[in-house]
């Protein structure tokens, strides 16, 4: 049924709002402190070995909930403030100027539209998740840092969303299909891909991201000692869903790190 | 009948001593030097990557046994000698001045206040140790460097101590169920968290932190062959014990490494 | 049948074409922007740890088919352009000049001489992908940037094509069969040893070699779960194949990294 | 027997040879290009990760085989020129001023007396070898860099040598134990310690430790995959025994990266 609805939604798109293609209004002037939040993100995940040159970070638009923020097509360790530009949530840029977009920008519009909560996305291939997005072992939190992950972590299938692809999320079907398999979820993996990360705000997302690449790494070695583990319970993790805590202290840290500001010695 | 205790004693504490909550009168000025052993021990810890953004290293006071000292709220690689505080072993700050506390203080002073041998306490969510908090599969020595685990290496499982929780050691009486669970030995694992490592002086936890890890990380190694391990024994682990080297040489070259210290070329 | 023929070969070759040793002409100049891309495709194999002091990166010769271009022996890191040569298909330097030449130069001569849509070759032996080299398990493509792999890596046997060698390329023959078991694919393991890996121009070649390393660590970590995993599979691949993505983004920022040139802070 | 013998010798020693505590005559300055590559050698096993706090590197003095070199008691990483001091055969320092001496030097001190081939040694707790020490499961060559494994890598217990000790091989009668162990072969793995490598000189001995650890890293992987493995046969190491390489390029990369003397970019 999933199937069948999302390919026709695809079809119709095509058909019935070419106008997508239009460059979008401005929202106007955007505050550089959410700018330079988006570079810092951008950095952290680079520095932290999250993204190497392929996957990217985007916020909501602190203004117009309809809009999105999100670098030129670049590796995000080599992103600065004039990279950033505004998207709608057809994905399609307000001032291009000839430069190069993701062609999978449409995992960020497409999760925008359908996720109010939402005000900060991530797409990553780190390494630690590869093996549990082509595996039928859950990937589960073991460590409270993670323990986002007690709502499940959905597998997202290319396949079943649009048979044989090139795997990229390069269109708003896809892009919708995602969003889709994500739900209200905070994480969802991509099969032979990467995943995709979502938080409240650009902090979260970026956090959630290490998180759950730690996680999974850990878990991975604890289920080669073959034994049942002993998980973050489904309650725990509900209790810290609804005490969330400020991820400020790794934020300033890792942009430390990031920008290389440590402290002198 | 030990998790009745535990939260009865929590219920009272709140009940009677309200005054625990005071500032207490601080010990006096402390010697530079033993603050700067501190910093030196955060710093260590970042660098080594035993503690990324959570976690810390406290030194019981040198002044005065019932006072220990430890950073305000902040990533161990950004510690310098302003962050460093007082508490009494209720964990309240000598003079707070608005400064943001670790939650999990308690850890520290229901430690040094049960453990007259300890002046040194870390934690840490280090990676090597995870699997095993939330495995069956007990921590065991597998190289001399660790050898003081041959004691054996308790779990410490907060659902015993407080049913659902959201995992942090944010209370006295949770402080109080771990220390219970460490015993006399050095390191306790935390399920689903971390650990909680213990020393005569800082550098023996710290070193104890870094070995630790090491060897959880080759004991995962070794398991996965799946034959019987040659482990230190306890006889060796013992002889080891009273036969104490001081940890000097290690603690030299981090401290060289991690304030970038090391000899031109 | 391939063993016989392959010894018979080599036979033949020093038997008749001594003159094989004698220099070369130069195809006159090199672009010094072809030149820079080399030096760069050896630093950045360094800086990613996929060749350490052993292993080499060649280009076809811009201006002449029947030559290339690769580094006298020296370790990746060290390149510089004053240490890039001119060989021909014979592996064969055009102006030695008394340096020492890498004794397995015939892996990338007898690739370039039966492949003419390869024109660039890497030789490593990167940590990730010697376990599949000497095991019965097949490398396949567990994520897409790897998708190249679903052609199948075929595994050479050095003992098949020499019996009992010390182990290195180190004549035409063995290059020969080497280029032989590789046959119109981009990888192919090396028992015991390494891997060879091609592609259009060096850049390809370079991303191929840092993916097809990376892919081989997350599929090890993957077959330690135990259930069938799902890989990339062959029509994805060919899909993936007929659209080929410029490795721009990734050699831009690899490139910044290996040289230390990203963004200031 | 072999147990018997050695406890027996290490008594005689004490007993009839007091003298041997004395301080022997220096014999006389020594290269100090002899002494630079000394310092190297222990600068590149600090900066691979081979060494940490503990382990140590030595090398036959170049002028008289009954004395060897090697630092005073300090990380690999901080040794300079300044702290290598001269030792006989009986690891008695020939001009000690007050320094702290290794108290595992018998290691080198005991090798050095039964292997006139070795002119190297180097003892390491490299976390890859580690898990081999305490398995059933032998260390064998995967990879052409560490085909000298060949031979079998031999598990010295130190429990059989002298039953509950401390772990160190802190006296010559354990120091001969574990000579004996290694005999002619280039490497001995120690149980729940780590490993000793030899070789005909300190670059050789560095290699080894360095490719030693690779491949116990690689082994591991491919154990996981549970089937048969092709290790390099007996035959194949054979014949790289006897054509040796000269570890010249692997030695020119790591000291220029140990001294951070890479190429400018």
């Amino acid at each position: 049924m999933f199937r069948l609805s999302c390919v026709t939604a695809a079809v119709l798109l095509c058909a019935l709002v070419p106008a997508a293609a239009q460059t979008p209004a401005s929202s106007g002037p955007v505050d550089p402190v959410a700018i330079e939040e988006l570079v810092v993100a951008n950095r952290i995940l680079a520095d932290r070995g999250i993204i190497d040159a392929y996957g990217h970070a985007s916020m909501r638009h602190p203004g117009n909930p309809n809009r999105y923020l999100m670098a030129r097509a670049i590796a995000p360790a080599l992103v600065t403030a004039e990279d950033i530009m505004e998207f709608d949530l057809d994905s399609n840029p307000v001032d291009r100027r000839g430069r190069s977009l993701f062609v999978e920008r449409f995992i960020h519009g497409e999760i925008y539209r359908v996720r109010p909560d939402v005000n900060g996305v991530v797409h990553t291939h780190s390494m630690g998740v590869i093996p549990f997005g082509i595996s039928q072992v859950p990937l589960k939190p073991v460590i409270h840092t993670a323990s986002y992950l007690h709502v499940g972590v959905p597998v997202w299938e290319i396949r079943e969303a649009a048979g044989v692809t090139n795997m990229l999320v390069n269109n708003a079907a896809l892009g919708k299909s995602l969003a889709l398999t994500l739900g209200n979820k905070p994480v969802a993996l991509m099969r032979g891909h990467g995943n995709v990360v979502v938080g409240p705000n650009v902090r979260f997302a970026v956090a959630r991201a290490v998180f759950t690449d730690e996680n999974a790494r850990m878990q991975a070695v604890a289920l080669a000692f073959g034994g049942p583990l002993n998980y973050i319970s489904p309650e725990e993790g509900a209790k810290r869903d609804s005490e969330p805590s400020d991820p400020a202290r790794a934020w300033d840290l890792w942009k430390a790190q990031a920008l290389k500001k440590l402290p002198a010695n």
